[in-house]
């Protein structure tokens, strides 16, 4: 199975990008995890991007705050899908970077997910990988059942606590 | 190849939809394209989106706008990914769309594309299957090239036409 | 007199949602809450919003968050009057919420209420039921009485605090 | 069964106004439709508002742009249900008009509709005469089959115009 | 000298709205401070407002949150200047008092200060009597003077303390 | 009586200013008009604003758009009472002149009415120069009056064109 | 004297950018107007960004619409200043741009000018490079003056129409 | 080598904007930092900017939060370049202050950096210095390749402490 890359801008981010990689382990899947900043270190981004295909990797997740460059940046030297992850860093609350990843020029596109949805990215790389992975799908498919069995669960307690009027 | 869905609320939507097919056929991917509503029609959506994988669909575009809800609305039903289209089509030009489609809560992505970013959707659908087909990866990176390519020439075409100061 | 039913998306709006119930039972109206999610057990929430109006439910009360589906979700399902509590819990501070809750397209309205607005929709939920409850209309204007009774005694009070220059 | 008011502020708002008399009037509700102003004319809306309730009304429907406190102010004369209809009619295009109708402080609330969503204004009347009206109840259903039947209609008629790649 | 009447909506606004009266009292202007809701006690407001200038009041000051309507209502009852003070207590953070209370239409005006600017209202009264109080208009003169003298006290303190690179 | 000036930052303001001006000329009071530009002739400004007092002007009025200092910038010149027009023209359609023209610090204030908000801003400067002119007065209440004689008549227009269902 | 770049993002803002370059020439400055993606074409920007101080560049200007990621790219490829352009081109009306542009993490600075503010940037990268080079100066304090001469002589003109009421 | 001036609005913006200074000193740069208001003392801004170009500075930077006028208001006064720096101080979190600062008219660019933007602010001044600095030049490119540096070794101990899945 291809390998998933886990890029953020900076050190700052990585308390909160660190739930990606855990949905990612939870997920069966490898992954790199990687400090690499769209605008202090170009040159290492452009390198990953462009080899990123042939080193293995079928997915980058790219986590950046404020002018959320990172994710357009790895798009536009990979045609493997990217991921980004506006963060809510700033004093605009994310606004700025949900803008600043969703609203990609034609022909590159970022497939963008909730401000600081990093548990979300992960699950929407395990789904690309999983359309050629059955038993990854079939993980998913659990997931997603332990999920509504959660949610029926507090309702039935929900239920027996509050006797309704 | 697994086929795409291309989703859309209304058929007032079609003109702008259409891009998407366009992009699709363009790099010979199949695809059904159909009117269906979160809102009107739920029940058709809930029973597409549920039999999608079994259908042999591996993506799933959906178009909407205003309280777009239709992206989440299929992701509840499938693990397959699902990528989101905002449309403009409202007195908040789209804003709302914006944000009724990628705000998605923990669980359940929804791949979230510019306002009317339709070409971008089938591109970003393309990469995701092209994960498990070289070929179509190869058309990717061609139609990457050829994009390339074409600013070039348009910055070449502005060099001769204009001999800076 | 027919029921209320008070739908959440999560048990982490509990605490919010409970203003909403407490307000009900105080005027006298019986109500059921429940925690289902558009996303993540879609199934319960389309059966319970199908079945709603033959099993006694006048209206039905839905609260979220972020991209707020369960108002529209539910309204797609039932003809029954649906109010919408958009939620605060984002990073955008309930703005997603609002839009997504409100903006829905023509045929399928969802009441809306203000951000965290829970009191108010267990009094526009009375309002619906008074409209053929004459002894819960007159509950509602009692409680209107109250409040400005209320009011003007604050005011009373800070005439006697505030000798006015 | 009781008659639903239609209040706009300005003649100006009339064009957009009337769908939501013709939705009235399609639905078999007895309706009146007025101009009267809460800036301009705030007697007679209170006064309106004020006995509503003792002249058969129901509900009543408010639709107001820009600083539209129309809705906020019926609401405080009456515990009759009111619907807000924001209109787009201003330079930030319904946003404000959309604000000032929706955040109402707790204890008067206003069922606010979709920026210029005069047909699901009447709609939502009607769901709420239909609590105690069940051939309006009737009504309703009917109309939510043929809508989801006319999404159906242009399904089909696009699958027949495109075989699909 | 005619007298200023300090309108909020709520005694949870009076510990913001409380620098308004202090200014008023610095700068020698007798005034009344009251709890009026547009919303609760729109009878108390509506005949407030249409008194106020026989009871020889000059200008209103209204203080309010969320969808504010305080000073509207209150302008649509005086043809006295109306001072609006939209607060931030709200989940939007006062943009919506500011909408409210400033997006008037045509023939009503409220004249908006800052969100939470309470000092200024005062002030803005006090501009206004002092057209026809000149030792009133001397002593915003001297208050500006006064203000102008402190900034620069502080630039000088600042020189001082750090002596350039 | 005192005379108000209106003050525009651009002749391209003028069409919209201009029904300032005539509002002005309705209700009897003398004004000058003025294009001066807070950025491009900043000193023709303050020189304005801090000799308006002596040269008998008891209002100023100041129109303009996008990032619209005009208003806080007079205001910075004299303790008169100034009132602010945010213009929409700009991309932004008039929000960021309306932020820049409200928002103004403590001890500054700006009397800001809506986006374009023009014939607004002459009543206001009427209603202020009006607590010492009762004759004025006198104007504004008829205004206000033929303007609820105006609504009425519209009503009743609708009432005799419109026999309810 | 340094030249100045001028790059967009796409040939289609060629009529908008235009305004840039006309006023460089006005004020005698050498310029280069290129047709560059940051998402197209990534190594042509950065090489170009990359060499242009040796190549005898003082100042770049980027003019990009939507995510505009384009200044921010060239500015991490260089330590020349880097003035962004928002532009208006995109369904949020150059909100998108604007934050894009501007909201740059630390240590990476963009100029950004107003939405579409195409001669400000040129106006800018003058002020800039005037400051080794006095007669660039002089030529900026004559348009400043020119400018506020041009001001000046429509008011003059106004006051000549319109001897006030 | 010219000087920088860094104004700040007032005394409660020192903690932010020392940053500021903390790195135009870091660079060698010498500079002048002062407490002026637009509007509190426009007389000593429009003084100090007036002189500025004699006085030897070459840059201005402008801290101002909410209706930031000073950034702009400088700029009216001179033909030096001028950063303004929007600060977050209010209930807006510094988006009016952004709008304010940045959307200048036609003739007068405040060159715009991130909200809360200090260092940067001081960065880019020292770009504009660089420009006839090449010591200044060749500094800025070191601290760009500490930076780079910087990110690189958290990324390798990033690497070090997580031996990825």
């Amino acid at each position: 199975m291809k390998k998933v890359a886990v890029i953020m801008g900076s050190d700052s981010d990585l308390p909160l990008v660190k739930a990606c990689a855990e949905k990612l382990k939870e997920l069966g899947i490898e992954y790199e995890m990687h400090i690499m900043s769209a605008h202090r270190t170009p040159g290492a981004v452009s390198e990953f991007a462009s080899s990123a295909y042939e080193r293995g990797f079928g997915v980058i997740i790219a986590a950046a705050g404020k002018a959320a460059h990172l994710g357009g940046f790895i798009a536009a030297h990979t045609t493997l899908p990217v991921i980004g992850i506006p963060l809510k860093s700033s004093a605009l609350d994310g606004l700025d970077a949900l803008l600043a990843t969703v609203q990609m020029p034609s022909g590159i596109p970022v497939a963008t997910v909730a401000i600081d949805g990093c548990a979300n990215a992960a699950i929407l790389a395990a789904q690309m990988l999983a359309l050629s992975e059955p038993e990854l799908h079939e993980r998913l498919e659990k997931m997603r059942r332990d999920m509504s069995e959660a949610v029926r669960k507090k309702d039935a307690a929900l239920q027996a606590a509050e006797p309704n009027a």
